[in-house]
């Protein structure tokens, strides 16, 4: 076998490996995991294998409270780290030839291709090769977790003897034997409830030791051999928290087996646990009624529907469409707001860092993506997600020290409690409550859905108001409200003094919710009323308080210059820039101490931009352009929610090549593997960011005067590119070529292109050139 | 029974626990632990024992590098924490009658009480009470481990039975099956390697998992029945790394059993891992022949060598004589000095929190302690330890970045590498490194010891120097030298820039190491040369270098005052007093977040003031004063290393109320455990505190212009109060009275007195009458 590259070989459609190597199965696991928002699982292998995997599963919203590992206890820290965790590993079919399974770690493999097929959402792989006892096979799989049914999943699974003959023992299980790879104290989560099995199937239900939590696991399948049903007698076999079923038969030269696998995962998320089993069973039922081609020809479909709506073509740059396609299947494969209790993880189903928990990356990277390529419920049913959280909000900012309802969001949560633990992080990084209230500003300005503010809204920005105006204090020195011992959106500054931009969005924050009461008080006079009673808000007195605040806030900045500082002490560090880093202390996170990263001037992420971004419209460009000019050349993007937001402001710049640089390292961050740590899972959640960067960015779309409004230009790698954009209630199609844009739409409405309005009818196709040559 | 006090009985030489209480009991184990630097124990219970009890036997030196527990892992953090480890429990002697053991948790008590003999060195007990079986017993037991010969342990036990006949076992026992309670991952730290045992005898060997630390146990007991000896015939018991022999014999009312418990520790510290059982069996063998009465009396020998030297007498006040005399008692018991491989642990031998380790607390507490009360091998010692940690400390510094030598020494070890895993501490809590260097001119200055410079120090000094010196960096915006993220004593700021002590003490500390180079170039010019080429220290070169620095040092100060700034955002903090404070709301650090205690104005522990209290005669009394008017108001004193310093400064400005308020703070901070918990160990480094408060505070105590110097006052809750301090080899005793100072010394010297010069002949006493009525 040739030498195997660790690069994803390009294409449209497809993420592919060509030549297995064990140093990166772990990465191609991650790269092509599966799953429909209910479920999903590392792209691991059926069949036995003993190399170097991380056998993943994940059911959306099933958590464990794992106790807290921690060196130093601070008081206020909580108690437990909530991590979404590894369940019933319900893909496995054990292949064994003559007492030698087939297991790619032992055996000589001739071929190996495994496919991520994102058009239809389907997971192949193929491999050949010679077992240590001398069979010669050839597989071919594929799999599936049900767009259309999302407790089902499929596996279709197909060997042929080359060569050898002799017994074949096939067993198909289910494993609830699992632990998660990040145990705090390697814990198993699970216990075995009940197993049983048939003929050619079998049940499994575990629990999780805390929560209760239910998992029924059914299985059923079927074997043919040389394309005829091949009738077997099932031998059960089990242990702890396992059952399988065997079949054991001959084999001889050129035999093929296909075995297909159907599997239905239910829990008391949805079902009561009495009925968990019949439930299994009934979609079981109707899963190998319909069989296993029209299961796949529905579940195709769905991702058919996504992709009319949600795809971006780009003509001119296979490594740009590969990768905008990967970043929108694996958002979609993630998160879809079918149900309103689950939010977005980090690493969705690809992997156990960050523990599958809620962060501020939903509110400000997530949102936008969803709120303007699906239906407008997703975006409401995340903002409601928090509404939902507002009392635990409120209880976390009373363990801290606050009061009257003041309202801290927390930064990593499965059931709207704290679970982080390092105190500059979990007790400071403090914006990320401004990152909240923004989204319901950017939801209600996409939308003009103001009666979400009445409904829900409002509340949500009183608490968050009210945490702001305690969190900060009248300095004596300054004259000015200060706001100490906080992490801004850049971690490599830690328990800073007036970070900017937490400053900004604290006093924005109290401002916004001020003018929503007065949209409220006029508006919606007794719904007011009754808010201000529940809220105990006195609207003359806070509005005082609130605006005093705001007007008499300290935000650094550098003396006559338009740089607003990072923070306060910002200009005394080192005045020096990335480009004097050797590359060999790159990335800073793993060749520097920390207190180095600290003291230094460099930037993991934007953060007074990440505030001119939010805000643009409070800034001239000039402002614009003097800030990125001097953070960009500090900035070293080591987090994945960085790049995007320099590459849109790079783009309203018309710094086009640094836009395209960061939309590249946005774009192919996993599928390139820019950081080496992919085998840990996608990063999910940056990847809204390269959506952002492409679409606000290169296609400068923005809602301004409450109407859509494009100004694309065309990178000049591309031939052109277009996407689509869903604006209340209708769907505008946008091409961006060399020479112009051309639009089209679901229905009339009235869109500014480069400051133009343009009147669409819906039906015909418009063409607008630009104005000037790109 | 009477409902039970907690409180310490007062008395003048003794600790005293009168009667029983669960509750309590970890309190009691650990201030009455006994130790002789080799060893030493918390004050459990020698018979079984099912109540509240922390069994703890730690073998100095002994550790284990515990697996670092932390939640989110920062580049640099060390891979182990290392702790001195619970080791074989040698003192039990399990006692059981017609198959009830005698057991005080489950007996009916009728009297109890607990002493600590703190002239003796011995820990006394005696109790009564009945089984639930209905026997009646009363019990009275010695026990010490001896100054003597400190391999050796006695326990003395006796029980009477009072009530009750029928058969009776008594196993005395060596239990190694323990572990440490702050284990991170509950692991047992040791392995069984041998045991054995004979009619009387039994030894145990174990070993420790990692590091090969081997401890060998030994006993040898006899039984008294009424006054004579009892034969009986011993039957061996064992268990996983536990050997007991058990006497089986009868009883009636009336009987006294006396069991005499001799037990060797003897350790591959000392010996050859072979030689192990020979040498504990000799010192058995010792301790057998010389008998329980005589060991007894050279124990309280060698204590009455030491009170004899360093007893501190105080009249009129018997809390402050009590407690003064326990701070002194517990740090002899913890560490004299005789094995150069041994520092002092935070918390002795009484708990296992702070693993045992060295501190700061050592050059900045203990050493002035050690220095002026024994002979000055001792401190010399301590300083040399820290010159063998020299080359770790470079490494460490290296680990972080630091070059050319450069040396950081670890905020927490115990072989020279870091053990500590907060990166505020660790990588920043950097001003311990002043501490060293500022206790080697300390050392000097007391003792004019100034070859040491040449031999060890000036080595030391270097390393120091260059870690200052690469630490800061110009402030383009300051137009001086700045010193980022760092936290200083103050442990309730963290990472902030310019902290005033640690950058004073950094300049002080290059301009000292010049000032030593200066000296070694003039009077040691051959040693010089050589150090310089060891070192690569160009002189001249280097001298500029560290002058420039230290002349252009950032030093953050109060405008249009004489108050210098903890760090340079202190004056945006809120500005209230600790009055202004709700009880309730104390302490702190139990009742804030620690975000809120970050960016609250409240102080720890001293940190302007102990720069001030370090470095006195740079500064005038005026700036002595408005700092301490400003700081002490704003101090918690939620350090136990806090209200000493406080002590001596508010002496000093003749604030005796103050001075005296936080004497009795730091004095009996343990005996009246103001933050409930001591049943975690005592504060052993802090004890030192104590006595630099009573010497230097209100004894003025200093060595000024060469010369002792006091300038003694008595507190006026005081008759008087006796204190001595070794000199240069002289040995000087001062009374201070209400009238006047009486003093003695052991030869010839001129000291200064109130600033007057005194010549003293070394054999009469004189009483110099104080100017100023008091």
């Amino acid at each position: 076998m040739n030498p195997i590259s660790d690069l994803v070989v390009r294409d449209p459609w497809r993420i592919i490996q060509r030549g297995y190597s064990d140093e990166n199965n772990r990465k191609y696991e991650s790269l092509m995991a599966i799953g429909n928002g209910h479920m999903g699982q590392r792209a691991t292998f059926e069949e036995d294998f003993t190399g170097s995997t991380h056998s993943g599963s994940y059911m959306a919203g099933i958590y464990f409270p794992d106790k807290t590992r921690v060196g130093w206890w601070k008081n206020g820290y909580p108690e437990y780290f909530a991590k979404v965790i590894n369940s019933t590993n319900w893909i496995g079919i054990s292949i064994v030839l003559n007492d030698e399974p087939v297991d790619l770690n032992t055996m000589k493999i001739d071929s190996f291709e495994r496919t991520l097929d994102m058009k239809t959402g389907i997971l192949h792989r193929r491999f050949s090769g010679t077992l240590p006892s001398g069979e010669k096979v050839e597989v071919k799989t594929k799999r599936f977790v049900s767009m259309e049914n999302r407790e089902l999943g499929v596996v279709d699974y197909e060997i042929k003897i080359l060569d050898g003959e002799g017994k074949i023992h096939i067993k198909p299980y289910l494993d609830g034997d699992i632990m998660n790879e990040d145990s705090n104290y390697e814990v198993k989560f699970w216990e075995e409830v009940k197993k049983n099995a048939g003929n050619n199937e079998a049940y499994l239900e575990i629990q999780t030791k805390k929560l209760d939590y239910h998992l029924g696991s059914a299985m059923k399948f079927s074997i043919e051999k040389n394309g005829s049903d091949l009738p077997f007698t099932g031998h059960q076999e089990t242990a702890k928290k396992f059952i399988g079923v065997q079949a054991n038969k001959t084999f001889e030269p050129g035999d093929v087996f296909r075995i297909q696998k159907w599997v239905a995962n239910c829990t008391n998320r949805d079902h009561r646990v009495e009925d968990l089993e019949q439930k299994c069973h009934d979609v079981l039922a109707w899963a190998h009624s319909t069989g296993t081609e029209a299961l796949e020809k529905t579940h195709a479909e769905r991702w058919a529907q996504i992709w009319k709506d949600c795809d971006i073509v780009i003509e001119g740059d296979m490594d740009a469409q590969q990768a905008i396609r990967f970043n929108i299947f694996q958002l979609y494969q993630t998160y879809n707001g079918h149900d309103p209790r689950l939010n977005i993880g980090p690493k969705g189903f690809t992997g156990e860092k960050y523990g599958g928990s809620t962060y501020w990356d939903t509110e400000a990277y997530c949102l936008p993506f969803y709120m303007a390529t699906t239906d407008q419920k997703v975006a409401h049913t995340l903002l409601v997600y928090r509404y939902k959280h507002l009392q635990k909000a409120i209880e976390n900012a009373e363990k801290l020290g606050f009061k009257n309802g003041a309202a801290l969001y927390p930064m990593v949560t499965m059931n709207g409690e704290e679970c982080h633990n390092e105190w500059e992080i979990t007790f400071e990084e403090i914006h990320r409550n401004g990152a909240i209230a923004y989204a319901i500003y950017n939801y209600v300005k996409h939308t003009q859905d103001k009666v979400y503010l009445a409904e829900y809204g409002f509340e949500v920005l009183v608490g968050i108001a009210r945490f702001w105006a305690q969190r900060v204090h009248w300095s004596e020195a300054k004259q000015q409200y200060v706001m100490l011992g906080v992490t801004g959106p850049n971690e490599y500054e830690n328990n800073v003094n007036n970070n900017w931009y937490t400053n900004y969005i604290a006093a924005w924050c109290m401002r916004y919710t001020l003018e929503v009461a007065n949209y409220l008080k006029e508006e919606h006079p007794n719904e007011f009323k009754t808010l201000c009673q529940k809220l105990n808000f006195d609207f003359p007195k806070t509005e005082k308080g609130w605006m005093h605040i705001s007007d008499h806030m300290h935000y650094p900045k550098m003396q006559d210059s338009d740089i607003y500082l990072q923070q306060e002490g910002y200009l005394d560090k080192e005045n020096i820039t990335v480009n004097e880093l050797p590359v060999s202390e790159r990335p800073l996170n793993q060749k520097w101490s920390w207190d180095r990263i600290l003291r230094s001037p460099f930037i993991k992420q934007a953060d007074v931009l990440q505030g001119i971004y939010f805000f643009e419209d409070h800034f001239t460009q000039e402002e614009l352009k003097a800030n990125f000019d001097y953070y960009e050349p500090r900035t070293v993007h080591e987090s994945s929610l960085s790049p995007c937001i320099h590459s849109v402001l790079a783009s309203k710049l018309g710094y086009r090549e640094k836009a395209y640089e960061m939309f590249l390292r946005t774009s192919r961050l996993d599928l390139d593997d820019y950081n080496r740590e992919v085998h840990e899972g996608l990063h999910i959640t940056s990847m809204a960011g390269t959506w952002i960067a492409l679409v606000q960015g290169f296609g400068g779309m923005r809602v301004e005067n409450d109407r859509l409004t494009f100004r694309p230009y065309l990178p000049k790698e591309w031939k052109s590119y277009t996407f689509s954009i869903v604006f209340r209630g209708v769907r505008v199609h946008v091409t961006s070529r060399k020479d112009g844009v051309e639009l089209s739409t679901s229905a009339p409405i009235t869109i500014a292109v480069w400051g133009e309005l343009i009147d669409l009818d819906g039906t015909q196709r418009t063409v607008i050139k630009s104005k000037t040559a790109v």
